[in-house]
C-alpha cells in the first residue's frame, strides 16, 4: 500500500499458450498468464531493459507477487521505490505461473507435473523477448526467487547458464536432509495412508489442519523429484512406518543443488552473478543449505556472493531489495 | 486459484473522489478505488442485484479481498462458486477502501483518521447505486465483515439500519476487555514510549518484530476510539507502567457493541438479518464477545442468529460462505 | 545437580499439626511438613540465624523447592552456593506447605480453602522459632516468593509487617486485569460449565489439555478471592458467555496489591526491605503489575527497590539469588 | 501430591561405590546413590519381589523420578496407587543415577562419559540383589524407561537379555535420522563453534536460550555415540556449515536400535516381554521410530507388543502405568 509520490511503472498481463505443457499429467492448464512489470519511462521510449524473472515459492505463482498488503510493497511497488531511490536501474520483471495441482513444479521437468523447466527456458523467455523490449541476452537476464523459487533460480544457473547469466537464490531448497526430513512425521499423519485422497481434500476443503502443509510439501516435492512414468509419483518414505525409502530418496538427492553443483561447475563459473542469501534463523535450515552449497562452490572455484541476514524463512520479501540491487549492478 | 470450469463474474474498479475524507487529519488520500464484483450474467441484462458490502479487517482494504492464493478462493472466485453451486443468488459485492495511516478506521468517524462512517454511508453507497445495477434499498443491502470488518458491520446495523438492512459479523470486535486488554504488555514493549516514532518505523521498515502487531492494533484503535480534537489520539494505558487510563478506556467502551446495543435496539430490531458468527477458539476471545452480545440482544428482544464454528480467528474466509448464503436467503 | 565441592547445609522436615487448618472446607490435611534448610555450620554451634520464608507459586508447596534438576540448583543447593561464594550470610530457609485441593491458597484466609494467612503467621512462624535457632524478630524474618508466592510475600508485608520485616516479590500477582483476564476464554472452554467436575478430573486424570491450567488458575483464585460462606466459591465470569460478573470481580480487586497498598501504607513504610522484581517479558504482564505497584508505592512514600530482568515468567529461579542477597544485606 | 488414603511403600537410598566409573573421562563421581522403592508390606516379611529398573531420559537421574508435583504422582506414589488398585503386584523399583557432565550416558559404555552399560549390568544389578529382597533372576527383572531411558531399556534387551528378561521402551530413541537431525540448525547456532565453551556455560549460567537444549542434546549424544579415545568426542556435523559428517554419522547409526536389532535377534526373541510404546504426536518422531523398529522385529520374528497413545513426547509419565502393568503380568 503506497503513500509515496513517485513515478509508477505499469503491469501488463500477457496470455501465452504453451506447447510443452499441453496434456500435462497433472491436468493443469497450458494457457497461462505471464505477468510483466514495466518500469516508469517504458512507454514513450524505445529503450531496452534487463529482465528479472522472479520465481515464486511453493504454492505460489506470479500473480501473488502483486498481492496487496498493508505495510509491505508488492513487487511492482518495490521496483518503483528502488528505481526512484536510484538503488536499481529501470528493469523489466517477469512473473511466470508455474503452479500445479500439486502446489508447484520446482521449475524442473517431471512426468507427474509437466515440463516446467522447458516451459520457462524454451517458451516463456523467447515469448517475453518477443513481446517486451528486453535486452535479449543472458548477460541481461536474471533468475531470482525465494525458497522453491530460489531453488528454481539455482537450476537455471546450473542447467541454463546460456539463458540466465545472473542468479539470486534467497533461502533456496538445498541440502535435502535438513530442509525436508524434519517434517516426515507431520506429513505422515496428515496423509494418513492415501496421498491422492489428501490432494482431493486439499482442493475441496478450505479448512486446514496444522500438519497439512508438511503433507502437501512432501507430495509436491515427490511429484517433482520422484515422479513415475505413469504420471504418478513415489513418496520418499513408507506410508505406514515413515521409514525412508532409500531408492526414492536417492532420486530426490539427484535434485539437490549441493549434490549436483559439481556436474555444472563450468556453467556456474560462467555466470555474471551468483548470489546466495538466507536468514540465520531459517525454520527449514536453509541457511545451512546455503552455507554448504557456498563451501562446495568455493571448492569448485565458482565465484559467488554469500550473505546471511537476521531473520527466518517467512515474511522476508524485503530481501528482494538486495538481490535486485546486485542484479542491477551486474547486468550488462 | 481456480481449477473449476464455471461461469465467471467480473471485477470493476471505480474511482471515487470523496468530499468527507478531503483534508483528513491522517493525511490519507481522499481519492480511492471502490472495487465491485459483478456476477455472471450482469453484462447483457438489465437485472438489478442485491449488494453486499464486504468490510475488511484491520490493516485491510477492499483490494486484498481479491488477493491470489493457492488453495483459497478470493472473494470473486468464492462468489462464482457459490452462485454456480446455487447456494447464493447472483449478487453484487462491493469492496471499499477504508485503510488509513494507522492501519484502519473501524468504519466510524474520528478526528484522527477521518469520517469513514459518513464516507461509507453518505458517499460510497449512493455512488455504487448510481454506477452499478443494484436494488437500491436497505432490504437488499448487506454489510458483512470479519474482525474489524465485523465490527463495522455491527456499527452499520446499529446506526445505519436505514441504509443496511442485513448485517453479518464474523468475529467482530466486541467486549473490549477481552479482545484488546490481553495485549497491553506486548504493545507497551513495542511502542517503547513513543507511538509516533513507532508509526514512522511501521511505514519505513519492512521487518517486523513479534510485538509490533499488538502495538499497531492499540494505536489504530486509539486513533478510532479515543481521538483528540487536534487530530492526535490518546492511548488507553500509561506509557510507562501500562496502567489502564480510566478516562480513555471509558471512551473506548463507548464504542463497544456490547455496551451500545441497547441505545440502538429499535434499529437492530428492524434488520432483516442479523448474524453473529465466531470461531470457538478465537485467539482474541471474540467468540465470547459474540456470546455476550447475543445475550444482550436476546434481552433486548432483537431477533438474530448466533453460530459458532470449530476454528480460531485466522484463515477463516471460508466462513464467508455461511454469511453470503444467509444474505442471499434474506435479501428482498 | 551438584558438581562443586563446597560446604553443604542440611534439610530437616518438621511435622506440624495445625489448629487453624483443622476441618478446612477443602478437605485438605491439617498435619503438614515444614521443610527447613539449615546452613553449613548450624550443627555444632549455638548461633542464631535470619530466616527466609520461601513461598511457592500456584500448584506448588515447599517440597518442590527441593526437586532435583539437571542444571538448576534446588533451593538448598542454591543457598549452599551463595553462602560459599560469600554473597549471602548463612541463613535458615523455611519452606511451608500451603497447597490445597484447588491448587493453592494465595497465603490468605478463605472460607473455601482455609485460613492459610493465619496458618503462616500464627502457627508456622512461632513453630519454626521454637524448633530452629532463628533470630526470632521481624527484622530478621523475610517473606520471599515468585508468582503467587510473590503475592503472598506482599500480603505479609502489608498485613503482617510486625512479623515479616523484609519482603521480596518476584513477579507477584498484581494488577488483576492483566494477570488474570487474558485467560478467561481458555478457562471457560476447559471448565465447560462445571467447575466441580473439572476439579474432579484434575485429580483423577493425569493427561492435561492445553486450556486446563487457565481453568485451574481461575478456579484456584476464585477459591481464594471470592469464596462463599458455604465453602464454595464464585467465578468472576459467567459460565455461558464469559462476561465478567462485576460483583465477583470487585471482590477480586479487594485482593489486588495495587488496590490495597494504600490501606497498609504505614506498615509498608515500616519494612526494612521491600523488593519488587519481574521479567520484562512476563507472559502474564506481571512486569506491568510491578511497575504500577511501584508507582503507587512512590506516591505513598513507601521506600522500596524495583528491578526488571530480561526474561519471562518461567524458569527464573535464578532470580532468587538477587532477593536472597538483598535479604542478607538488610536483615538485622 | 497425595490425597488418597492407601498403603504407602517406602524409599531407601543406597550408597554405592563404583569401580567401573572410577576415573571416568568426564570427571563425574563414581560414588552414587541408588534409590529403591520398596512396596507396602516389604518390611516385616521375607517375600522376594520382581525388580523394575526405571531409566530416566536425557538430563535425568533416579532422584528426579521422586520429584514432587501437584497433580502428577511421582514414581513411588504411582506404585502405591497401582498396587492399591490391584493393577500391579508389589514390586521393587530401582532408580539408578547415570547422569554425566554431558547430560546423560544413554546407558552405554563410552570413552567420553564412562562405562555406564557395565555400571548398570555388572555393578548395580548385583548390588541391588544383594541389598534388596528381589527375585534375582532375569525373568523377574525389567528395564523400563522413557526417551533416552527407553533407549537404554532397548540396549538392555539386546545386549543383556540374560540380565533383563523384560523390556519396556516408551518413546525410546530410534531411527536417528528423525529423532536427531531435525535439530542440527538450532544446535549449530547455540554451540557457536565451540562445544566445550557451550558446556561450560551450561554449567555456569542458569538462564537458558531456546536453542540450548538442541545443542546439549547433540553434544550429549556425541559423547555417547561418537567418543574419541582421548576422552573427547566428535559432533556429527560440521561446525561451520552444519553439513553431516558421514564418518561420524555412521558411528552414530551403529547405535541405532533399528540398525542393530538384527544383530541381537536371538537375545530379543528370548525376552519374556518386549513392549514398544509411543505418542502418536511425538515431537521427535519417536512414534515413527517405534513403528520402524516394530516392523524390523516382525521381520526378525521377535515377539513384542507395540502400542501408540494420543499424546506427544512430554508429560507422559502416566504411560508408566501401562508398562508397569505389563511387567507385573509377565514377570515370573
Amino acid at each position: 500500500m503506497l503513500r509515496d509520490d513517485i513515478p509508477r511503472g505499469s503491469v501488463v498481463t500477457l496470455r501465452h499458450t504453451s506447447e510443452v505443457l499441453r496434456g500435462n499429467a497433472a491436468g493443469d492448464p497450458h494457457e497461462r498468464d505471464v505477468i510483466v512489470y514495466l518500469p516508469p519511462g517504458y512507454d514513450g521510449s524505445d529503450r531496452r531493459y534487463a529482465a528479472v524473472y522472479c520465481l515464486t515459492g511453493f504454492t505460489g505463482r506470479g500473480q501473488m507477487l502483486l498481492n496487496d498488503s498493508a505495510f509491505t510493497p508488492n513487487l511492482a511497488e518495490r521496483m518503483d521505490r528502488l528505481i526512484a531511490a536510484g538503488t536499481v536501474e529501470p528493469m523489466v520483471v517477469v512473473m511466470p505461473d508455474c503452479f500445479t495441482y500439486y502446489g508447484g513444479a520446482q521449475y524442473i521437468n517431471s512426468a507427474a507435473t509437466g515440463r516446467y523447466e522447458d516451459y520457462l527456458t524454451d517458451e516463456i523467455v523467447p515469448f517475453v523477448d518477443e513481446n517486451v523490449r528486453t535486452r535479449a541476452s543472458r548477460d541481461a537476464r536474471a533468475a531470482m526467487g525465494k525458497s522453491s523459487g530460489g531453488y528454481g533460480a539455482l537450476i537455471m544457473g546450473m542447467r541454463h547458464a546460456a539463458v540466465f547469466g545472473l542468479v539470486c537464490s534467497i533461502a533456496g531448497d538445498c541440502y535435502f536432509e535438513y530442509c525436508y526430513l524434519q517434517d516426515v512425521s507431520k506429513a505422515l499423519r496428515a496423509i494418513d495412508g492415501d496421498p491422492a485422497a489428501f490432494m482431493r481434500r486439499q482442493w475441496e476443503v478450505e479448512k486446514r489442519s496444522k500438519n497439512d502443509f508438511a503433507a502437501l510439501n512432501f507430495i509436491g516435492m515427490s511429484a517433482c523429484y520422484s515422479p513415475r512414468e505413469d504420471g504418478g509419483f513415489d513418496l520418499p518414505f513408507d506410508l505406514d512406518t515413515g521409514e525412508v525409502r532409500d531408492d526414492v530418496w536417492q532420486r530426490w538427492l539427484e535434485h539437490d543443488p549441493v549434490r549436483i553443483a559439481q556436474r555444472y561447475a563450468d556453467d556456474l563459473r560462467s555466470l555474471k552473478l551468483l548470489f546466495l542469501d538466507a536468514g540465520k534463523r531459517d525454520e527449514f535450515g536453509l541457511d545451512l543449505g546455503a552455507r554448504i552449497l557456498s563451501r562446495k562452490l568455493r571448492e569448485l572455484g565458482v565465484p559467488h556472493l554469500h550473505e546471511e541476514f537476521d531473520d527466518g524463512h517467512f515474511n522476508i520479501s524485503y530481501r528482494f531489495d538486495r538481490s535486485l540491487e546486485l542484479i542491477s549492478q551486474n547486468a550488462a
